[in-house]
């Protein structure tokens, strides 16, 4: 059995340890396994947000020379520090949806077949394709994928070998299982049909090395609220390489996208570039939380913060087999960690009880996934070793009492 | 001639005069005329922001508890305090440029024909439009309307005529020239065409008493960041009467607007009513702006604000007939005050370099719009008549001496 003091161990020899204090623990005791779905807010970034207010009041219009290149400058910024692409290859803005939106209403309206997207894919992935699909006169192909692996480049392979496809859009870590699809291969299986996939990276930017340049993936969005801790709704970021810049025309034409954008005559006359992606004015105060983020980050290091993700994930693993198993729990997620993102996922009948359970009584707050899942997330840069043990700890105390099974069925919509 | 005397007089006996202190000054001694393009700071803003920021590193996930009804609720304030509309109507979030994308989107899949909008309409209107008409092979109609009254509901009533048109997209108050647009008579003039009118009110929300139910107009986006003073870049919103509600689907189909959100499933089912119209994940700290600005407008009324606009605006006209005129300046804004919003253009052939010495040289921010127009904005919470004074003596000054012949040609992208 693994026991509390190795847990406290392994945060002893962390080289992350000193992260956890560049984070507001507003919160309390709480321990809080939920960054992937809003990260933690960082120390510098209460301190920017204060100034950046403070500079609207200053500036006022006049800000606007420093502001405006803000969307491709923190772009550029995660272009290069966790990306790994070019200068001019991303823009921040918008929401992930509307980011999906911009980037595969152009693939569609340059490339005709099915838009395919996996049955378990987040749904605003899926109900953005079935929106352009519908408008559009396509078929939306979904794709049937192993429920704790998929989607595999098999089953992506198997997708495409029909034919007449026009682009796939896939999770690099599914949100549910925690599953980390092959990005190379499954890119690679792509460009053998002839078919761009499209990498939605909300689940793994800020926590996996993507080195997207290297292994050719060239098109992509993601969000900056999970590991990258920018806050409720920040915006997302959109990449797309530049060889397929001057085929994609963003069908949300606005005057941030506009040459001369300040001359404001007409007709449309669209930027080269990236920033032909852009719409309308960006939201400047977001901006400035993301790039925080993104610097904070940076400065830990992604292998680093791979290292500590996948020994987090390791230690649920373990404690899984070692004692939930026996409760009725089964491991959602892959065991192999080079298959796994940055959350684990634990199945159960009673999932939803036992997450209410576990925030209302146990000060643990994990995630719940419809229709069985508790996802526990582990952000390296402040989750502890010890707050996993503790909160399986918690978790197993509580289901082998039953206290779970006193809560109602009625479900609020957020965790 | 008008003294500055004069000026003091009118700001002594001020109604709103106390709510000047409600605003950030860290502008200094700078008088500021660009608060139609960015509004200022107000210090219950700022407040606001900080409370909203340490409340996400309080509450972390379970925040969205709270978070996820605001652009519903901040949409009602809007509604109810400023646009006239009932509740259920109007909701707060994503770009004017993306709102008007969703909202035209869908009006072009339910209407044919042509897309109209003035050609001396603000840029992103008529690049939306124009997208949108490539997209779905449709004419985009670009109406030529009177430089400085214009667009008139004559001009609007000819457009219509030839048939054939889906929708007209049109601002209540004109970028350039500030010409206030016949709501009413408009709106009355399309029904008669039965042809729907979108008003862009990105120029008049909080300014301009709108009563949009009242007065027939059922459809409308307007941004936050201008009168409304919610900080650059802040979240649009988007009206649409609840009688039209049925008939449009957003082009952009995002998880929030999905019936029963958290269960995730497939496919699509969009919820009833405005919510339909949400898209991604709302930028909260940014909705917190918008309240807080809504409120502050609520509590000065439309009424109070609107008298004192119309007084303001009734001054630099004034100020020009007797001292910008024989330095040959002339008004591109209506002189009728029932026909102008809460600014006024200014036209020069030296329009540019007379606004860079006005802030260089004369502490003064105006703002330039391409070709020849000096816009003085006056928003009334925070605008002195003194302050018009001023700046128009420190202009008269500046321009008789030639001083911004100085100044060269090189025009920065923004004032």
């Amino acid at each position: 059995m693994t026991t509390r003091a190795e847990a406290l161990a392994l945060d002893a020899a962390d080289p992350l340890a000193g992260f956890r204090d560049r984070f507001v623990h507003g919160d309390g005791a709480r321990i809080y396994l939920d960054g992937n779905s809003l990260g933690r807010l960082p120390v510098a970034t209460r301190e920017r947000l204060r100034a950046g207010v403070d500079e609207w009041g200053e500036r006022l219009v006049t800000g606007w020379h420093a502001w405006i290149d803000a969307p491709r400058r923190v772009g550029d910024l995660i272009g290069e520090t966790l990306l790994g692409v070019e200068p001019g290859e991303v823009l921040v803005g918008d929401s992930t949806t509307v980011d999906l939106f911009k980037l595969c209403g152009a693939l569609t309206a340059v490339r005709d077949g099915a838009l395919v997207v996996p049955l378990d894919e987040f749904p605003t992935d899926r109900y953005v394709l079935q929106g352009l699909a519908e408008a559009n006169g396509r078929e939306l192909r979904l794709l049937e994928s192993d429920p704790v692996a998929g989607p595999t480049a098999a089953e992506v392979d198997r997708a495409l070998a029909g034919g007449d496809v026009a682009f796939v859009v896939l999770s690099h870590v599914n949100y549910r299982s925690g599953a980390l699809a092959d990005l190379e291969e499954i890119t690679a299986v792509g460009r053998h049909h002839g078919v761009p996939v499209v990498w939605d990276l909300c689940h793994s930017v800020g926590v996996v090395p993507l080195e997207l340049g290297a292994r050719g993936a060239e098109l992509a969005v993601g969000c900056t609220y999970k590991y990258l801790n920018a806050g409720p709704g920040s915006p997302a970021f959109l990449y797309v390489a530049r060889a397929w810049q001057p085929r994609l025309r963003s069908p949300i034409q606005g005057w941030f996208a506009q040459e001369d954008q300040f001359a404001m005559g007409h007709p449309f006359a669209r930027r080269d570039g990236i920033e032909g992606f852009l719409a309308g004015t960006p939201a400047i105060l977001d901006l400035a939380a993301v790039e925080e983020g993104v610097k904070l980050t940076g400065e830990a290091g992604l292998a680093a913060i791979r290292a500590k993700s996948v020994a987090l994930t390791e230690l649920i693993v373990e404690l899984h087999d070692e004692r939930l198993a026996s409760l009725g729990v089964s491991l959602g997620s892959p065991r192999d960690s080079a298959r796994r993102g940055s959350h684990v996922s634990l199945r159960h009948p009673d999932a939803w009880p036992i997450c209410r359970a576990l925030i209302e009584q146990a000060d643990v707050v994990p995630d719940f996934r419809a229709p069985d899942s508790i996802r526990l997330g582990v952000p390296p840069l402040y989750t502890r070793f010890v707050d996993v043990w503790d909160a399986v700890d918690r978790m197993c105390s509580l289901v082998a009492r039953g206290e779970h099974e006193r809560i109602g069925s009625d479900r609020s919509r957020v965790t």
